[in-house]
C-alpha cells in the first residue's frame, strides 16, 4: 500500500511538471502522441470497467494496476494539443483552442476522477470501484460530446 | 530524489506484474495497443536522445522527467504480442513468436537500460546522459532489426 501511494504521488511530482517539457517537431507528431496516450489509457481504463461493470470476473490487483496505469497516462495527452495541430488525421474539434479554458478544465476533471478510481481500486472491494468508476467514465464523455468529432 | 526512487520502485512494483492482467478481445487490439505505447515511449526517449545529441539544450529537469516517462513506458508494450498478432497493421516479424526466448530477452534489455538511463538522467549533467544514452538506443537498434519488418 505504501508503495502504491509512493507510485501515485511521485507520478504526480514528475508529471506535472511534463508540459513545458513536452515537445513537438510537427503538428502530426503531437496528433500522434496524443492518440497513443489516449490509446493506452483507454485500454487500461476499459478493463477496469469491464470489471466494474461485471463483463470480467473481478481481480482486486488487476484492477488496481490497471487504474494506477490509467491514472498515470491521463496525465500526458494534454502537452500535445499544440495551436495548429486542429488539421490532419485527428477528431480534434476547433473548441479545443477556442475555449481552451473549458478544455482544460475537462482535461483536469479527468485526471482528477481517474486518480480518483486509481484510489477506489485499491480499496480491494467491487463496490468501491463501481462507485468511482461511473463519474470516471463520465469525464471521457464529456470531452468526447463537446472536443471530439463524430 | 526520494520521489524519484518510489516513482521508480513504486512503477516497478506495479508494472512488473502487468503482463498477466493484460488482456486483448482481439489481436488488432493488442496490435493498436503495443504500437501507442512504443509511439509514447519513443516521444520521450527521443527528446531525451535531442539532449544526449547536442541537438537541443540540456535541461536536467526535463531530462530526468523524459528519462522517467521512457522507463515507465518501456513495460507496457511487451504483454500485447499474443499468438496470432503477427497479421494485420504491424510490422512485426515472425521471429518474435518463432524464438520468443531471444524477443523477451531483448525486451528485457531495452528495459533495464532506460532504467539504467532513468538513473543516469538524474545525475544532472549531460556527460552521465550521454554515457548512458547509447546503450538504451542501441537496444531499440537491436529490436528494430530482429523482430521489426523494414
Amino acid at each position: 500500500m505504501k508503495k502504491q501511494v509512493a507510485f501515485v504521488s511521485g507520478l504526480l511530482s514528475v508529471l506535472l511538471a511534463l508540459p513545458a517539457a513536452a515537445q513537438f517537431a510537427k503538428p502530426e507528431d503531437a496528433i500522434k502522441y496524443r492518440k497513443a496516450s489516449l490509446t493506452v489509457m483507454a485500454a487500461h481504463f476499459g478493463r477496469v470497467g469491464a470489471m466494474a461493470s461485471g463483463r470480467a470476473p473481478y481481480d482486486a490487483k488487476a484492477a488496481a494496476e490497471n487504474a494506477d496505469i490509467a491514472a498515470a497516462m491521463s496525465k500526458l495527452p494534454w502537452a500535445a494539443f499544440p495551436e495548429g495541430s486542429d488539421k490532419g488525421d485527428t477528431r480534434a474539434k476547433p473548441e479545443i483552442w477556442k475555449d481552451s479554458a473549458k478544455f482544460k478544465e475537462a482535461a483536469d476533471k479527468m485526471q482528477a476522477e481517474l486518480t480518483k478510481l486509481s484510489a477506489a481500486a485499491k480499496v480491494g472491494n467491487v463496490d468501491a470501484l463501481k462507485t468511482a468508476f461511473g463519474p470516471a467514465a463520465a469525464t471521457c464523455k464529456n470531452c468526447h460530446d463537446n472536443f471530439r468529432k463524430e
